[in-house]
C-alpha cells in the first residue's frame, strides 16, 4: 500500500428546501455584502428564489456553455466595477465554469449551488474556450468554499437527462477504481458514490418525483466528482474519449453504453475491489459485471454502441488510438485482440460477461 | 438527508519504508531548509534514521505526555531563537501535540510522521496542561499540513498495544455512527476504518510481524481520526468517559470492553447502517453485533468490566452520569434502565446480543 492522497478543503451543505437558508448564513459567515449572484437559463427562477432575502452587489445571467473568454472578461470586469466581494453560482456546469473563470483573476471566494449533477463544484479544475481551442487548468482558488446542495433544485431535471447525469457519475465512480492516482481514499468515496447513484437511478427512473432518490444523486455525483478529480482519467474516459472526439459520437450515450463493457474487461483482475462495488451495487452475488448489467436492465440504460451510429468499420480505428491512450495503471493489460472484442460487443449490446472471457483468454 | 460538513485540507503520503524519502521531499516542496525535528523516547531512533539526510535547524527531543505548558513556551522559545521554518514531529501523540503547541503560536507548517496509532495527526484539536488541568482547543494552524505514514516504523510495537490501540480506533469508527455530527460523509470514513482495522486486528494477532497488516492499522486509525474529528462524540464515549473518570478504570480496557454492547443498544434502531457495518467487519450475516463479537473472540479481546475492577455497587452511579451525557443524537434512547442492563451485561461480560434485546423492550 503506497499512496499520495491530497485532501481539499471544502464545506458541504445538504438539504431539500434549504438553499436560501443555507447561502444567508454562508454569505455571513464570510462576511459578504456585496455577492455576485451568476446564473443563467432554466436556473434562474431558483436563484431568484434563493436570493430573495439578499441584496446582491450584482446580478448576472449570462452564461454559455464552455466559457467563452470574452465572457469571462466582461464578468470580470462587472465583478471589478461593482466591487463585489463573494462570488454565487446557481446553475449547472457552464454557470459554476463561469463563476471559476471571475474566482480564478479575482480570488474571491466562490459558493456553489449546482442545480445538476455535474461535479464540477468538487474539483479545483477551471476550463475557458478562445478560437474554438478550450484551455484548462487546476487552481485551488476556483474551488468552492462551500457547495449548497439543495434537492428539491434539481427536481425539475427530467427522468431522462437525470439517468444520463447518474450514469456519467456511475462512470467517475467506476473508472476511479484503476486509474493513474486510484488510491485507498478515493476508492472509499467511488465506492460510496456508486452505492447512493444505485439508490438514485432506480428510485428516479421508478418515481422521478421522489426527493430522496434526488438527493441521493446530487450526493452520488458529488463523492464521484470527488473521486475521480482524486482518482484522475482511467480506461473508461480514454475509450469514450476516443468514441466522442473521432467519431463524434453523443457524449451521454457513449459513457453509458462503454461502461459495462470495460467493467466486465476489468473485474476479473481486480476481484477485491470488484467485490465491493458490487455491493455498492446492491448485488449479494460478489458479481459487479452483473450487477451493474441488472441495473441497465432496470432503469433501461443505453446498450449498443451500433444505436449511436458507431459502425464496425471503425472498431479498428478505436482499437488503435484507444489503445494509445489507456493507462499502464489499467489491471487488465489492453491488446488488440481484447479490446477488439470489448468494442465489438459494445457495438452490439452483447452481454458484457462476454468480455470477461475475451480479456482473460488474452 | 440533511447534514453539513467541513473537510480540512491536508496531505497523506503513505508507503511502508518510505518516511525518509517521503519528508526530505515534502520538506522541499514547503521551501523548508531549518525544519524542527520533535521527537522522544522509543521514535527517537526511527527519528534519526529517517532525518539522516536532512540538516535540521533544532533537534528537539524532549516531550512529556498531556504537553505541560511550561514545556511547550520552552519549545516555542527554541524554535524561534533556531529560526526554524518548518515543524516535523516523528512520535505518538504526545509528541505530535508538542508540535501542535509550537504550530499554534508559530503558525509554522507541521508535518507529522506518526509511530502509533493516536490519531491526533487527523485532527485541529491542540491541548496544553497547565497545574494538572489540560485545556484544549481547534485551530486550523495545528492540523499537520502533511502527515506521512510508514508501517515500518509502527513494526516494534507490541501485539497488545496494537490491539488495544486498534480496538479504540474500532470505537472511534463506530461510535460516528450515531454521534451528534454523524453525516454520509463521516460515516463512509467510519465504515471504511471500521473495514481496514477488522482486516489489521486480526492479521496483527495472528502475526505481529505481518507488514500489510500494520498498513492497514495505521490507515484504519487514520480514518478512525477522521471520522471521529468530524462526528463528535457519541454514547461510547460517554459511558466510557464515565467509567475512565469517575471509577478511574483504565482507559484502553474501558474502551474496548464497553464497545460491543453500545453498539448491540444501538444496532437495532439503525438497521440499515448497522449492516454496512456487519459487512465492514467481514460478515455476511448482517449482524454487527455478531460480526463484532466474532472478531473480539478471535483476537481475545477485554470481555468484562470486572476484570478491571468494576463493580456491581459502581452501576447505578454509572448510569445516572452517562443518562446525563449522553448526546439527544442516540438512536436508542437511554433510559435507567436499559442502561442498567447494559453496565451489567458489560461488567458480567455477558453476550452483547442480551442487550438488544433490552434496548428494544424498553
Amino acid at each position: 500500500m503506497v499512496f499520495e492522497h491530497s485532501t481539499a478543503a471544502q464545506r458541504v451543505l445538504f438539504g431539500s428546501d434549504k438553499a436560501g437558508e443555507f447561502l444567508t448564513a454562508e454569505l455571513g459567515r464570510l462576511g459578504s455584502t456585496r455577492p455576485m449572484i451568476i446564473t443563467g437559463g432554466s436556473a434562474e427562477r431558483a436563484a431568484r428564489e434563493i436570493t430573495a432575502r439578499l441584496e446582491p452587489g450584482l446580478w448576472w445571467d449570462e452564461v454559455v456553455q464552455h466559457v467563452p473568454v470574452e465572457l469571462a472578461e466582461k464578468a470580470r470586469a462587472a465583478a471589478s466595477e461593482a466591487k463585489v466581494d463573494a462570488l454565487v453560482t446557481v446553475g449547472g456546469g457552464s454557470t459554476i465554469g463561469l463563476g471559476k473563470a471571475v474566482a480564478l483573476t479575482s480570488g474571491l471566494p466562490l459558493i456553489a449551488v449546482p442545480t445538476t449533477y455535474a461535479g464540477s463544484e468538487a474539483t479545483d479544475m477551471w476550463g475557458l474556450t478562445e478560437n474554438r481551442t478550450k484551455t484548462t487548468g487546476l487552481d485551488p482558488k476556483v474551488l468552492p468554499v462551500t457547495v449548497i446542495y439543495d434537492a428539491a433544485l434539481s427536481r425539475s431535471l427530467p427522468v431522462g437527462l437525470s439517468v444520463a447525469s447518474g450514469l456519467n457519475g456511475m462512470a467517475h465512480c467506476v473508472d476511479s477504481l484503476w486509474a493513474p492516482k486510484a488510491d485507498p481514499i478515493n476508492r472509499t468515496f467511488a465506492l460510496e458514490g456508486a452505492r447512493a447513484l444505485t439508490i438514485a437511478l432506480r428510485g428516479i427512473t421508478a418515481d422521478p418525483d421522489d426527493l430522496r432518490a434526488r438527493e441521493m444523486a446530487l450526493y452520488g455525483c458529488y463523492l464521484a466528482a470527488l473521486s475521480f478529480a482524486s482518482a484522475g482519467s482511467g480506461m473508461h474516459h480514454k475509450i469514450a474519449h476516443v468514441l466522442g472526439g473521432t467519431f463524434n459520437l453523443p457524449h451521454a450515450q457513449v459513457h453509458a453504453t462503454v461502461l459495462p463493457y470495460v467493467l466486465a474487461f476489468n473485474a476479473p483482475a481486480v476481484p477485491e475491489v470488484s467485490a465491493r462495488l458490487a455491493d455498492a451495487l446492491g448485488a449479494d452475488s460478489g458479481d459487479a459485471t452483473e450487477a451493474l448489467s441488472s441495473l441497465y436492465r432496470e432503469i433501461d440504460a443505453p446498450r449498443a454502441l451500433a444505436d449511436i451510429g458507431f459502425t464496425e468499420d471503425g472498431i479498428a480505428e478505436a482499437v488503435e488510438r484507444s489503445l494509445k491512450a489507456i493507462p499502464a495503471s489499467n489491471p487488465t493489460t489492453p491488446t488488440e485482440e481484447n479490446l477488439t472484442a470489448l468494442l465489438r460487443a459494445a457495438r452490439n449490446g452483447d452481454d458484457p460477461a462476454s468480455v470477461s472471457v475475451a480479456a482473460q483468454q488474452a
